[in-house]
C-alpha cells in the first residue's frame, strides 16, 4: 500500500512552498500526497494533526513563513509548540519547515532559502518513511536545510579525550 | 445540516469585534452562530473548547485584544498556547483573531485594523468549512489580516536555483 | 441545586484576597463556596483542577500574588500555563486573578488594586455561571479589573471603513 | 494507613537537599518516605509522576538546584512546566523546591537558603496532606521559603476602598 | 530479560554523538540498543516517544546539538518541552543530552564537551535502569556532564542554621 504524505501550507507565506515539496515527492517516491491549506502558521498544528489522524497520513510536512518582528517570533514559537504536541498525540512525525523573513536580506535570497529548505525536508520525509535507520548515514554530519551543510567537526585524532 | 460557527469574545476588548464577524458570516453563509462572551483573553481557550465540544461548533473564532505592555504580551502568549492545545484536543480549528493595542498609533487606526482582521478571518472560517483545498488558491500569496496583503515574492525566473 | 464556586488562594500573597471574593459572592449569589489554600502560585493549577473535578465546583477563582523580579514573572507564566491546561482538561472556567507586586508603587495601592480586581472577577464568576451570554452586554466595552475601565473606543462615524 | 511522601532529588545539586526534607518529615509526621534520585532538574517531572502514580505517593517534593546562567533559567522553566503538567495529569501536588545559584552571593548563604526553603516546604507538604484548609490560617500572610516572611500588608483602615 | 535503551540522534549535529553513547553502553551493560536518527532537534521528542512506546525501550537518550543564535535557543526550548511531555505521556525517562554550539570557543572543545556529556549520561541511563536509589550516592554532589563536576558545597559546621 502506498504511503501517504500530508502537506500543510499557508496563505500567509509569500512563497508557494507546497509546490517545492510536491515536485520533490513526485520525483522521488510514489507516495500519495494530501494537501491542506490554512490561513497562517498557528493554524498548521491542528491541520497537521487532522492529516495524520483523519486522513491517515504517515508523515506530514508543515510549511510556514514567519514575519520579521518580535511578535512574529512569539507566533512561530506557539506554532512550533503546537506541532510538538500534535506529533506526540499522534505518535507520528511532522517535519516543521519554517522560513523566517529575517533570515534573508532580500526577496530573491528568501526564495532560494525557502526552496532549498523545503526540498531537503521533502527528501527527509521520504527517508523517515523507510525506517528508523534510513537517515543514520547522515547522523552527526552537520546537515542543514535552507543553506549549505555545516559538515562534521574534524578532530585531528580519532579520540581527543 | 447547517454548519455551526462559534464566536468567543471578551469584555476586555475596547472594540466589539464580534459584531464585525457576525455581519460577515451572515452575509456570506447560512451558518448558525453561537456566541460566548468572557472577561478576557485568557478565558478564551476553554470557552472555545466548550463551543467546539459542548455546542458542537464546526469551527470557532477567538476574538481578543491585548494591552501594550510586556506583561500583556505574556498574557497573549499564554492565551495563544491555550488555543493551540484546545484545537489539538478537539481536532477542530480555532481561528485566533488577536489585536495588540501597540499595533496602531491611535484609536481610529486600531478600530480599522481590528475590523479588517476580524472580517477577513470570518471569511477564512467560512472557507475552511468548505474543505482542505478551499484556501489553496491563496496559498503562498502573502495574505494578511488587519492590513494590506504583502503579496507573493516575485522572482524574475520561474526557477532561481 | 446550588452552584459551587471554588476559591484557591495562597500563603505567599501578602493580602487575604479570598476574603474579598467570599464577601462579594455571599452578597450577590447563594452559591456554595469551597476554599483551598496552597503555599504559592505554582500550587494553584492542580488545586483548581481538584476543586473542579473532585469537589465538583462549577467554576474556580485562582487568587495569587507574584513578586516583582524577573524570576517571579517566569513563575507566574508557569502558573498561568498550568491554569490554561487545567481548564482545558476540566472543560470549565478558572478565573485567574493575579496581582503583580510591581503593579503598584506602595502597599496601600497594591491593596486597593488587589481588592478591586478580586471583587470584579468574583462578579464575573457569578455572571459566567448564568450562561454564555450573561457578559455579552459588556462585550468590547474595555472592562478592566484592578483599575478603572478603559472603555470602548469611540469612532466618529459608525463605520470608518 | 500511613501517608506516603515522595522526594525526588538530583545529582546536579551541590547540596543534599533531600536530607533536610527527610529530617523534617520524620520529626513531624509518621509518613512513609520514598526517595528517587535523578541526574538533573529536567529529570524531576517524570520521576515525580512515577512516584505519584507507580509508588502511590500522596504528595511529592521536587528538590532541584539551577545554575546561574540564562540557559539555566531556560532549563528550570522547562522543568517547572513539566512539573505543572505532571501534577495536572496525576491530580496531586508536587511541591517544587528549586534553588537558583544566583540567589545567594556565596556558598554558605546558598546552603542556608536551600535548607530553609526545603524545610519549610516539607512542613507545607505535611499540612497539605491534612486537607484543603490546613494552610488557611496562613492565607495572605506573605509566607516565604528560603528567606524571612514578607508578612501581610498593613492597611491603616480595615477597608481602604 | 535484557533492558532496551533507545538512542535518538540527529543529522543536524556536527558530531556523531550516538557513537559515544553506544560505546559506553556496550562496555558497561548488556542492554539492547535501538537507534533512531532524525533530521534535527525538534524531531527528537516524537522519535523518543516512539522508541519508548512502539519499541518498548525502558529508557531513551535524546542526543542533539543546538546552533548558537537566539532562534536556536528557541528551537532547543521547543524540543526540550516536547521531551518533557513525551516523558510524562510514556511515564519513562528520556535523558536529554543537548550540546549548544556556543558552549565552546572552538570545534575541538565542542567535541570534547559533547563526548564527555554523552558518555556520562550513558552511564546515568544505565544507573536509572537499576532503580530509584542507584544514583542516590551522588545526590547533592554537584555532578556535571560535559565538564568537571562542581562538587558539593563545603560548609564549615555540619549545621549552619
Amino acid at each position: 500500500m502506498k504511503n501517504k504524505i500530508g502537506i500543510a501550507d499557508t496563505c500567509f507565506s509569500r512563497i508557494d512552498m507546497a509546490k517545492f515539496a510536491i515536485d520533490v515527492i513526485k520525483k522521488n517516491s510514489d507516495a500519495q500526497i494530501i494537501r491542506y491549506t490554512v490561513p497562517g502558521m498557528k493554524d498548521l498544528p491542528v491541520a497537521c494533526k487532522k492529516l495524520l489522524e483523519e486522513e491517515k497520513c504517515d508523515i506530514v510536512m508543515a510549511l510556514g513563513m514567519a514575519g520579521p518582528m518580535p511578535i512574529d517570533k512569539q507566533c512561530s514559537h506557539e506554532a512550533s509548540l503546537g506541532i510538538q504536541y500534535a506529533q506526540l498525540m499522534a505518535n507520528k512525525h511532522i517535519l516543521e519547515v519554517f522560513v523566517h523573513m529575517d533570515e534573508a536580506k532580500e526577496d530573491g535570497d528568501l526564495y532560494v532559502l525557502a526552496k532549498n529548505r523545503t526540498e531537503k525536508h521533502a527528501l527527509n520525509a521520504i527517508e523517515l518513511l523507510k525506517g528508523k535507520n534510513a537517515l543514520q548515514k547522515w547522523a552527526g554530519q552537520g546537515k542543514r536545510q535552507g543553506r549549505d551543510d555545516a559538515g562534521p567537526i574534524k578532530v585531528k585524532y580519532n579520540r581527543v579525550c
